[in-house]
């Protein structure tokens, strides 16, 4: 993997970069469609690739380590071939799933045993073990093993849990480098900073993430139901001490205004379920705010749901089709407002980027966090 | 509306045809796919019309008449506007939903009461308020009150049923003729001929529908449960009375080898929630028989879904992935599966028309029967 820093933007801390990987480039910021069970809901590959424009998707080690399992993705080729995406993907390490998804764990030392959601068989994660499963997946971009601390986390807590991160990540690095890719393609392992709200914590994290000297850091543990003041506050701190010359991701954010704020800190890498889990509740973001569908405002509003984009979906139908699908719970109604959702996801990276590569991002950026946070017609 | 019969099976009683309607043209045999609410669940406008090639979709009246309900359909300008789907369109009467879906409903002379399966609210469908709906979503093929009789059903309720439904077609007639279409273009409505399973009421049902010299006929109350061999008995002796030059839709039918046997016996048109519903479930009919992808066989068959096809979805992913989707209840598994099984059905419609047309219906008939049936893998 290789990064390229192209442009900093002169009011703010945002970056415009590119990060070569085996399966093509990613034009940096950039969001990442979560693709959680190999599939990113409701969105076909080629609608993925040429009517949304996404980059790079993710993929989850705990959905897909219990289904398809291992034994398959393995047959397959790996999860590309699997999925019949040929673009970059990333995995996360299931930390986080292990942590919220799953009845009863136990977090040791040695890892996390939990109960599987699906069928309450007990497993093992390792930081070993979920290295291993993440070559077996064959993602681009790997993720640390990590603890997730909730939100709010009492300090004494957090300051334990970031210290086992840290061992967890030296194991994570030691099983890395003594493995190779499965499937002839280079993989690469992105450390989590973690540190729950606390800045001592993030910043002493950030310290020892940076000295691992990988290729790529994440920023985990934020989007947690902290405030937005206290997240970005901890980007700030963690951007500081992050290397300038290697792309920085923003694990499980967030909101369109999230997203530009954190690119002015210097984040160029997000993902996010709330475009594609927001949508099939009939919540669209649009480039003049929310909207929810379901209100009745929309009930008679035939006009297309966003008349400018180059969206299919967007040109087509209407609000008030839209809403009767959403109310009526039918899955074309999914399909459009995901679709819609991470087709404006994509979009607003891309004019950050330009507006980062023009040097005027953050005027540009204090118009549309205006505009992008407002509810239309409540 | 126009009907042109175009050739018949010299083996059979296979027809080919095209109705021509003021949204274009249907080349015949055709089948239907089914839009309950709007939407044909789970498939885009674009991939109805480019991939799949459907030429004509249903609406449910029942359906549509509680949601969106009808002053937003009016305020749309009918249902080709509200949802995007500029070909033609029929919409079933709303009988047999009023039948089956309802909990609490009451049969009269007048008409049917009924709660809605929404929020319980009650309404009373009639023969004239039906052919108002009807108008008011504006299908270019309209469908007349009936009342369809469950399998297995009591001569003499049949014969009373039957009875009441052609009191019920006159008074659908005489509304329909003493009103305009609301949206500049012609509709046409199609009686309904039932009679259970018994071939004295059909034959009967069948004279009285010709009678009313309408532009097309259908039969109803079949499919419901009765075995294929009494349908056919029904299609056959129904086929021999209804006029040659207008168009024969047999309503709610069926699998495969239900369409080609109903075709050899004079049938134009199919409509079914099959291929939808059954995909949901995993259910995929292909051109050598019919396929359970949630089978533990599929796990690991990384081929595509039907390899030598022109649609996307069955080059592309393979079906093991479409497994793992269907078994993980992902929403892009129902997208893939319903794409497939309506790109089948309506390419076995296109197929049996070729060879009705170059005059070897019966034998490929005879050949494809025993294939199509057959559970692959099982």
């Amino acid at each position: 993997m290789n990064f390229t820093l192209q442009a900093t933007d002169p009011g703010s801390k945002a970056r415009a970069g590119v990060i070569s990987t085996a399966h093509g480039e990613i034009q940096t910021p950039i969001f990442m469609p979560v693709g959680t069970a190999g599939t990113v809901k409701a969105v076909h590959q080629h609608e993925l690739a040429n009517d949304i424009k996404a980059q790079i998707i993710l993929g989850n080690t705990y959905h897909l380590y219990l289904r398809p399992g291992l034994d398959i993705l393995k047959q397959a080729g790996g999860l590309h071939k699997f999925n019949c995406w040929d673009k970059p993907i990333l995995t996360d390490s299931g930390g986080y799933q292990v942590y919220s998804l799953t009845e009863v764990r136990k977090i040791k030392e040695e890892g996390v045993t939990f109960r599987s959601h699906i069928d309450g068989s007990k497993h093992l994660f390792t930081p070993e073990n979920v290295m291993d499963t993440q070559r077996i997946i064959g993602a681009d971009i790997i993720m640390a093993f990590d603890e997730c601390t909730p939100y709010p986390c009492d300090y004494h807590y957090a300051r334990r849990s970031v210290d086992m991160t840290h061992r967890w990540l030296k194991r994570c690095c030691d099983r890395f480098d003594a493995t190779e890719p499965l499937y002839g393609y280079e993989q690469t392992l992105f450390p989590i900073v973690q540190g729950s709200v606390y800045k001592d914590l993030r910043k002493k994290s950030a310290e020892v993430i940076a000295s691992f000297n990988r290729e790529g850091n994440a920023i985990g543990g934020l989007s947690v139901g902290e405030p937005a003041e206290e997240m970005y506050a901890m980007t700030e701190v963690v951007c500081e001490i992050l290397p300038h010359d290697k792309p920085r991701y923003l694990m499980g954010v967030g909101t369109p205004v999230n997203l530009l704020e954190n690119i002015a800190l210097g984040i160029d890498m997000f993902d996010c379920v709330m475009p594609t889990r927001n949508a099939r509740n009939g919540m669209l973001f649009t480039k003049e705010g929310i909207i929810n569908i379901k209100n009745k405002i929309w009930e008679n509003d035939f006009t297309p749901i966003e008349p400018d984009s180059d969206l299919y979906a967007d040109q087509v139908y209407s609000k008030a089709y839209l809403r009767h699908l959403i109310r009526s719970k039918e899955i074309l109604g999914a399909q459009i407002a995901s679709l819609h959702n991470l087709h404006f996801y994509l979009w607003l990276m891309g004019e950050a980027r330009k507006h980062i590569l023009a040097g005027d991002f953050r005027d540009w950026k204090e118009i549309m966090v205006q505009k992008l946070g407002k509810r239309i017609g409540e």
